[in-house]
Formats: structure tokens, C-alpha cells, sequence
């Protein structure tokens, strides 16, 4: 079997929750997030290489909460960056498998499925995205002009997005730029192609009370 | 006071909810959507004519749920048409307000903020819609090609759209295109400028399972 990582981004202050600790900490259903998160790739592969990318100064912080909580899951604290691009960088020093996810630390109802379509097309294609159609229609905005979009020629776009090492690795010696606003475009920017397979609708980032709400919601309706 | 008008759309036969019931009746907090949906436009103006646009085989139904809900609201039902486009043609002929707003029925979460600020702006602009930026990035599809796109661009479209009545009654002249997804598109089709303001994140449309848990939730925490 090939060797599958996951980097899981988390880099949150929690500035707009408005509320005391960084999202990825917030409880759902009693616990972190972050930890829910960990579970659904566990659940996919129990052998997968888990790198947790946290800002420097949660550290001791989430080692207290894996204590408070008794979290077992064994994985890799790396240091994050100031930005994304340079938390995932940061993040693929020390990745050891031949694909490797990368996945936002507060999107905890990632279904197994979605994971499993990732790293299956990953293993064929080489860089995969998980993507849903649009529920509500879109306009393009142009200063104080707009004009409608056809809704069905977009996708929104979720994580985890899976690459062969490789791929990413080498499209992460491109310099920064702010259009990378995800790692397929980091990918893309290296000329590579993105395929897309089919997300899950739960697979929200939890980035607003409401998001809360919904969050409660789900894991009691599970 | 100018007089206000809410043409409420509902055209569901309830498919995708993989429900016996139209998505419209779902109870959420032990009560149709539908009747939510309305309570939050008299929340904002109690004097507002409520239009309801339904399929006409559901009407009996319909009444039979407002008596079993002792549901009081002045309303006038009007019958739907083939598509969304016709339904709302066919509410406009009865419309007496000089602004007139078209809300989803499976909205119920509107925040009365955000009619206010559709109806104040519409009085102004003629032609207004509720937006929100997007929280995913988002590519556009072409065959099997997809590329990136800058999502803060964009912005995606919520209900009510408001107008002034004389302005959507023109615009409705226009014969109908598959390229007609809201009434906005059918106000720019016919030359007028769309006025966008800021809707509320809660205001999402329920229309699967998932969207359920969602707005029982909601419901709670209110």
C-alpha cells in the first residue's frame, strides 16, 4: 500500500468567532475540532501519516488539550507560517508518504468517502480536489458594477486537496504569490493539471457562530 | 408609506429532500417552512401583502395545514406556473404595492435586517438583491478543464430580491430564456441596473437533508 500523509493546516487566531480560543480549538460535541478532524482521517487509513501544522505558540496549549482529553492519535507538530502558503511548505519538510493531503484543520465533517475519492484519484492523477456545485447563484463583481454568473460552470471548492508528493513538493518551490489561495493553485501555477471529484455537503469550515450552531447540530444528528 | 409586496415562491415537489412532502411543508420547529418564511416579512411590516405562489394541485393542502396550524396570516394564493420564471409572472399580475419583493419559500431564515435593507435600497435603486461574499474558493468548469477564480470577485446571490413593481412588471415582459435564474437576471436582461446590499448568513435555502439539521438548529439557538 502506498504511504498516505495529511498535513492539517490550522492556523487560526479565532478572531471572527469572537469568542477566546482559535477556532481550531473551539468544542464541537464536547471536544476540539481539531480532533474531529484527525478521527475522520484516521478512519480512512489508520496508518496515515498526521502533520499538524499550528502556529508556535498553541503548541503547549493543544499538547494540554490531547491531555485534558486523553488524544492518542499519533502525529507530527510542525511549526506554521505567517501565511498558509508557508504553514504547508513548512508542513511538506517532513512528509513521508508518496501522497499527501492537505486539509484545513476546521473542516471536521470531511466524509470518509470524500477522502477515499481523493487519494484514489491522486494515485491515478497526480492532483485532486474535492468540489461541490453551487447551491445559490453568483454574480461577478467589477467595482460598483455586477453582472450574474451561469452557476453550473462553477464549483466551490473544499479539502483535502491530494497530490503525489512529488507534484506538490516541486510546486512549492514557486515563490509566493497572494493568488495562492488554496494548494491546487499553487499546483496549477506549477503547470500541472487539477482534477475534481465530488465532495460532501456537511464539509464546511466552521468559521462563524452559525457555523457552531450547525456543527452541533450535525454531529448529534450522526 | 409606500405600499410593500412579497411575492413568496414555491414551487417544490419535494424530490431532492427524498421526503413524501413538498419542501415547503417540512416542519422545522414543528411547523411548515413555509409559514416561517412568511412570519418573517410581517416581522419587518405588518401591513406588507403577502402573494403565494404554489403548485395549484398543492392548494388544499396548503389550507388544510393553515387551519390544522391555526396559521392566520392574510395571504392570497396564486398559482405557479412551469417554471419559476411563469410562477413569478403570474404572481406580479396581483401585486397592488409600489415595491415588491420575490423571496424562495425555503428560506425562512431571512433576517429582518436584511428585507429592510432590500426594501430601503429598492426604493431608492429600483432594483435590489441580498448578497454575501463567498466562504469557499470557487473554479469555473469547462468540459473536463477547470481553472481557479478569484473568489473574492464574487458574490453569492440570496432572496429577497426587491424592485420597484413598475420596473419587474417591464422586465417581465421579456419572453422567457433558461438564462432567467433569479429575478435579477430578468430585471438586467431588461436594461436596468442591479443594486447590490448585504443579506445574512443563516438565509441559506432548505433543500436537502443536511440543510434540515441546519435549520432546526437555527431554530434552538434563537
Amino acid at each position: 500500500m502506498i504511504g498516505n500523509t495529511v498535513i492539517i493546516v490550522a492556523g487560526g487566531r479565532g478572531l471572527r468567532m469572537g469568542q477566546d480560543i482559535p477556532k481550531q480549538f473551539i468544542r464541537v460535541g464536547g471536544r476540539p475540532v481539531l480532533m474531529h478532524t484527525m478521527e475522520q482521517f484516521y478512519g480512512y487509513d489508520d496508518s496515515i501519516e498526521i502533520i499538524l501544522v499550528l502556529p508556535e505558540d498553541q503548541f503547549s496549549y493543544w499538547k494540554a488539550l490531547c491531555r485534558k482529553f486523553d488524544f492518542q492519535m499519533r502525529h507530527q507538530l510542525v511549526r506554521g507560517g505567517e501565511t498558509r502558503y508557508n504553514s504547508v511548505k513548512n508542513g511538506l519538510e517532513v512528509v513521508s508518504g508518496e501522497l499527501v493531503a492537505v486539509h484545513d484543520g476546521v473542516r471536521p465533517f470531511v466524509a470518509p468517502e470524500t477522502i477515499k475519492r481523493c487519494f484514489h484519484a491522486a494515485e491515478i492523477y497526480g492532483a485532486v480536489i474535492p468540489v461541490m456545485e453551487l447551491v445559490d447563484s453568483i454574480r461577478k463583481v467589477n467595482g460598483p458594477n455586477s453582472e450574474m454568473r451561469p452557476r453550473y460552470a462553477y464549483r466551490s471548492i473544499q479539502t483535502p486537496q491530494v497530490f503525489r508528493t512529488s507534484v506538490l513538493k516541486k510546486a512549492y518551490e514557486l515563490p509566493f504569490s497572494p493568488d495562492f489561495t488554496d494548494d491546487a493553485s499553487v499546483v496549477e501555477a506549477a503547470g500541472y493539471e487539477i482534477t475534481l471529484v465530488e465532495g460532501n455537503r456537511e464539509n464546511v469550515k466552521i468559521t462563524t457562530p452559525f457555523d457552531l450552531v450547525v456543527a452541533e447540530a450535525f454531529l448529534k444528528s450522526k
